[in-house]
């Protein structure tokens, strides 16, 4: 097994197989029940088998899927899509996050003549060769324009604005630092000002990368409440509850450099996952699934937050409450983390060791009561071991 | 609009959006129906709504699609192509063709610890920015360890071997040449062989592109019946029948080096396309759908060598029949092919005008004389105008 599915990443009771979802729970191929805070590593934002998705997906499918060109499901997503979000004026539409990340840069190094692209240092932007999180097979000049600052930290940021000097053509930084095994952070408005104006003076592409967080945070991208602006964003995972597509929105401005550029693929255009889009979104609104993964979030943080310490535990748990992170203190090697979801997961609650958790409209109140209930017992085990 | 699916690539006739397809035929959102000689670009080897494929497809989707690890279908599927691949002992999947040459490449690098990939001049690998075949937005690293020959010629390869020197990792080729607009050409044994012997003495990984012809010259890849085997074979297209994924497959002595690198998507471990790619490989044995391809491709070819002679034009009718290519002579700047194409699409085909056609099992005699009626008109037309 390979790449982010390999159950070599986990605790050992993790399944490497599942067998079946049905809303926010999950069974292994042995059988095993588990309610479920990875959801794909974030798409099920509807929960699983949603039927409202699989009904449209369902009367897409009895038409067509993969063609020759796009169904007019293309053009009612971008309509869909740019009106919702504020910085947008277009839309292009790719497969995975990787797919439209790349894009994303394609088009600012188009639109700008330029190379370099700024990169926080350990945010994940997808699996090419530019970013991956991995070494093996990559070589210098995969990244050889590629400088890097840390979030937040703006003498990190001048220094790479000044490295990268007249050849830059872009940054591209997630909503919030969501990196792998460490607290969360939000954006911090002072930083997000400053990237902002830099990028306007030196004429370089601000790219924010949603495609973890689009449609968790609020509908019309992760900033939307920010005085701050990019110039593209990038989606995938939760705007169509599982179906493979991603998009990359953007401004009037850049729409002709899109234009010139050459990015495709086979499946990019297919019509399913275009209609589960549309009906992804179009119920988010209708149900205002912001407000409802926010409620589950609210409810799981402040159970296991009250459980950690009831059982004795400094823990951090970082994050919006839709995509929150539980980090043990004193834990440097993640070990407690470990032993945590493999309690867990013996419980019954399906929890990324050190990958932030979603939660979906389907985690009602009573799917989070009974997934605490696993996650005290957890947390009693863990007890009993320290 | 953006990619390969752009209708302005196309005569102005041709529509930018289809509505639905059913076996061999499709129509488009003004309700003109056509018989389709470009099937997505490759991928429906059965034809459009396979009852076999999309039963196989929805008994997965009721139990799942995209999880947070893969079904056992990974298994099935990965265990049903390496049996039927001599050269591949392990396979690992991915979404699109382009996601799957390039993690070739990557693993190529790991394998060796070199960087340089030998890559056909004008061969399409897909729309990363080391292969796309735009130039907007890449940059020269994009393609600094890229090094160029030309097919079937051996100077230019061995002047490609000598450029790469001791940083060679490996070499990338399709089955047969099938360029843009060109000729089709199989491959020079000659020239094959003295490709793998290269390989052999400079410790450099052969990667042979079957994405385009995969399952439709020979089930166990493109080059089964040549004396000649690759290290890797990549996949894509015609294995699932319009459902999105690719394959990498690789000798033993690669799986080490495959086991290192972190090449990943959200979507690549996805349950329902494995099942429609079992369905259709299955499918496809079962119906010996490569010989349906080649009877389909026979009598196509006959019609419109037949037709163009009695029309007066001189054509090359070129590549595998399951895959043709039909050029004008003395039209360099393809107005002839452009016209043809145009006149084809009003009298009910569709044809691209550049690049190779494909057939599927579901073009049955009775569909290819159907459509060789139109292109008769088609023909006539042209000979009036010129």
């Amino acid at each position: 097994m390979y790449g982010h599915q390999r159950a070599g990443l986990f605790p050992s009771n993790f399944p490497q197989f599942l067998a079946s979802g049905d809303g926010a729970l999950i069974r292994d191929v042995d059988g095993r029940e588990f309610v479920d805070f990875l959801l794909g590593y974030g798409p099920m934002v509807l929960g699983y088998q949603n039927r409202v998705v699989e009904e449209a997906a369902q009367r897409q499918r009895e038409l067509a899927d993969c063609q020759n060109a796009p169904s007019a499901r293309m053009v009612e997503l971008a309509e869909l899509m740019v009106d919702m979000v504020d910085h947008a004026q277009w839309a292009y539409f790719a497969k995975n996050g990787t797919d439209a990340t790349t894009t994303a840069l394609t088009i600012a190094r188009a639109a700008t003549g330029r190379a370099k692209i700024l990169v926080e240092r350990a945010s994940y932007h997808g699996a090419a060769p530019w970013c991956t999180p991995g070494t093996a097979g990559i070589s210098a000049a995969d990244r050889a324009n590629i400088r890097y600052f840390d979030y937040n930290d703006l003498p990190s940021l001048r220094a790479a604005f000044d490295e990268a000097d007249d050849d830059l053509a872009g940054v591209i930084i997630t909503p919030f630092k969501h990196n792998d095994g460490v607290d969360q952070e939000l954006i911090d408005p002072a930083f997000a000002r400053e990237l902002r104006a830099t990028c306007d003076r030196k004429g370089a592409v601000l790219i924010l990368d949603d495609v973890r967080c689009g449609m968790r945070l609020e509908m019309g991208s992760s900033w939307a409440n920010l005085d701050v602006q990019p110039d593209l964003s990038v989606w995938g995972k939760a705007i169509s509850n599982g179906y493979p597509v991603s998009a990359i929105l953007g401004r009037d401005s850049l729409r002709d450099a899109a234009a010139t550029i050459f990015s495709t693929g086979t499946f990019w255009f297919a019509a399913v996952p275009m209609a589960a889009a549309i009906a992804t979104i179009q119920e988010l609104r209708a149900i205002d699934g912001v407000r409802l993964q926010r409620r589950a979030g609210d409810r799981l943080r402040a159970g296991l937050v009250a459980q950690a310490q009831a059982h004795g535990f400094d823990v951090s748990y970082t994050g919006p409450s839709q995509m929150p992170y539980l980090r043990f203190h004193d834990d440097p090697e993640h070990q407690l983390s470990f032993a945590f979801s493999a309690a867990a997961l013996d419980n019954g609650v399906y929890l990324h060791p050190r990958h932030n958790w979603f939660v979906s409209t389907a985690h009602t109140d009573a799917v989070i009561d009974r997934a605490l209930e696993g996650t005290d017992r957890a947390f009693a085990t863990l007890a009993a071991k320290s």
